[in-house]
């Protein structure tokens, strides 16, 4: 209870708030966060807040608008920027659907396009490909992983034609974090036929993570989720999208939620600011549970120092992963975040990723396999205990002595 | 306890079940319907066993994955269809910018739409307007609430070039229903240029009041949510897809859970049925509880026996309105559905409709104004009660006595 106790000792009583944490050792945040019990009893008492004011009545529309203002806020406040260019959505991948179907895309236009996106961006991207005559080029970002340049590599698949990058911020497979700032004034500074060479970003594996001023990193599209890294809950999500880039973007997907109406409730135009991009009724619950859940890691400590133990603890895991025979880790230096991909070297039967994945979840380690490239992928948050990354590497250990 | 209860009684018992009812006389039902406490537990209850679970782990995605299966089936059920047929979406809106936008638009194709739709649809339909250079024609049913034939209204807008009539099976606005299976079966014999009439549904008002046969309206696209008439949680909703159109409507927001990829996790077609039109990430907890809701309906009666009930109380709510010198209703006959729509005679200063809205809200009397026709909705369910409605028109009685 004192400023005294040791910094494992406040971890501790900390992780007692997450109820997830208290039956495994979990290695999915970039899969889903644990939430904090608050977080779920905010939730709960929105609900019933809605049942008593409403659900639906004048005094509800009011409590609505309100969350969603604040949500949109406290979203804004910890990216640097201002409320008014958050969109609430409810995925990563609404908000990349959302700019990628809201430019005027023209045949003859390009995106390109990093070589380790989510599948999830891979197929819209195909599909505007396909729907509009645009072409695509791949730039090889797994290259850059131990050696080479990253900035160089996307700024030589650049053309004159090329109105939109679309890369992560932190890639999802190998952990890499790229030099967003750098590549943006790339793209930014080069010279196109027509249009400028706008950025969007995947931040599912960012946001959370990193300390973010988006402002001054110059981003176009930035799209991001609260049940990762921040430890939200899952259906809420958000879009940053620069003020400047705004009014190139239409809305798409349509609702209520996005545009103004006139006297006869004949829509006439679009909400200001990032709001014209939201459709209509969701789980409006969410919203508390994601601003309780970002105070609640706040509480332990700020983003900084959050990051900073990530990074302390990836390296520990990096390390001891690295001793090991068996495995093989994709990074030749320490993590740059919380993603540690490994594999294993000798892939024989039984000892294929996924069955890896199985036997440490039966052992309550939680971890994922990635297929491209093909490996298991570790993720520490500052919740971590060190103890949990003993244990995994003993799982690990275990797993390829006894089978094969 | 025994079958010798009256109706009454049975009815107070099983309102016991919702929390909203007990601090109000709620007339909402079709903004959004009142949740039964077990939805809102079983909710809780999913929250709990994902953290249990996970959240992030193969055991809550098996999990995941039967939730969302389960819930297809339980909503299919509902509308006389399989489960394959149905797309979960977050909103009704959702489920129309899923078809609209689906469609391979070609400049000189057309849109029919009513004039009694909601502003969401009005609007996606302007922008796919501007967008694909398609024409939209617009044919008056509100003239067809009390005289005319609906049918022929619509019938005689179509062309040789309409390729989608978009309209409401209820209107929202004046609770006018439609006798869809007739307008469906114009709009497929009519003979076109290329492509067969497909009919979109925008089904918020139906889903949840009507007995449905989906299959054997043949309808194309029906697009409905949870949280109106069904009582569950906002945020939860789908889309059916005639199987016959399926293969003719392309996904656009797209995300991991409609692709299918190979074995490098490459984007290689889309999951088979209405699981194509399904994004990301979404508040699963939402799932299990539509489906209680749904269970705690069915729990009163069947959907013919609270269809007729709804129809037996909307008709004791007109009757007494129209006896309000102070108030004309829209309809000349009794209402087909839940929705009572009425205006002021004489919306003098300090008479409008969206004061007396106010007035009763602050009289615990929960209803809406809609601006196209400038009126106020009330809504009853089977779960309203008489001396509900009898509070209700003291309300309005009081209201038009004592303002101006």
């Amino acid at each position: 209870m004192t400023s005294t106790l040791p910094v494992h000792h406040l971890l501790e009583r900390h992780r007692h708030q997450f109820p997830a944490l208290a039956n495994k050792a979990y290695f999915n945040y970039g899969g889903q966060g644990p939430m904090p019990q608050a977080a779920l009893a905010a939730m709960q008492q929105a609900h019933l807040h809605m049942q008593q004011a409403g659900p639906f009545s004048n005094s509800s529309n009011v409590w609505i608008n309100q969350e969603s203002q604040q949500t949109r806020q406290t979203i804004a406040a910890e990216l640097g920027v201002t409320a008014e260019t958050i969109t609430l959505t409810d995925s990563v991948s609404t908000g990349c659907n959302i700019a990628l179907w809201g430019i005027n895309w023209q045949p003859g236009d390009r995106i390109l396009m990093t070589n380790c996106e989510h599948q999830s961006i891979i197929a819209v991207v195909q599909e505007i490909q396909r729907r509009f005559g645009v072409a695509v080029d791949v730039c090889s970002l797994m290259a850059t992983l131990n050696a080479g340049d990253p900035v160089a590599a996307i700024a030589q698949h650049l053309t004159a034609n090329t109105r939109l990058v679309v890369l992560s911020h932190i890639l999802w497979n190998t952990g890499q974090l790229l030099p967003l700032g750098e590549i943006v004034a790339a793209c930014h500074a080069y010279p196109t036929q027509q249009h400028p060479v706008r950025v969007l970003v995947d931040a599912a594996q960012s946001v959370g993570v990193l300390p973010l001023d988006l402002a001054a990193l110059a981003v176009d599209f930035y799209a991001f989720t609260g049940h990762k890294w921040w430890c939200g809950p899952a259906g809420v999500g958000g879009l940053y999208i620069r003020p400047d880039a705004l009014e190139t973007l239409q809305p798409t997907f349509i609702g209520w939620r996005g545009i103004t109406t006139d006297a006869n409730g004949q829509p006439v135009g679009w909400e200001r600011g990032g709001k014209r991009f939201e459709v209509a009724t969701s789980d409006y619950a969410l919203y508390p549970a994601l601003r309780v859940a970002i105070a609640t890691q706040s509480e332990w400590g700020s983003v900084e120092a959050r990051y900073q133990r990530i990074q302390t603890l990836s390296a520990y895991l990096w390390q001891q992963l690295k001793e090991l025979s068996s495995v093989h880790c994709l990074r030749t230096a320490p993590p740059e975040a919380g993603l540690v991909s490994f594999q294993l070297v000798d892939q024989a039967s039984g000892r294929s990723h996924r069955q890896l994945a199985q036997f440490l979840e039966s052992q309550g380690l939680m971890v994922r396999t990635i297929l491209n490239p093909d490996c298991v992928r570790a993720c520490v948050h500052y919740l971590t205990l060190e103890s949990e990354i003993d244990r995994l590497v003993v799982g690990v250990q275990q797993f390829c002595q006894t089978v094969g």
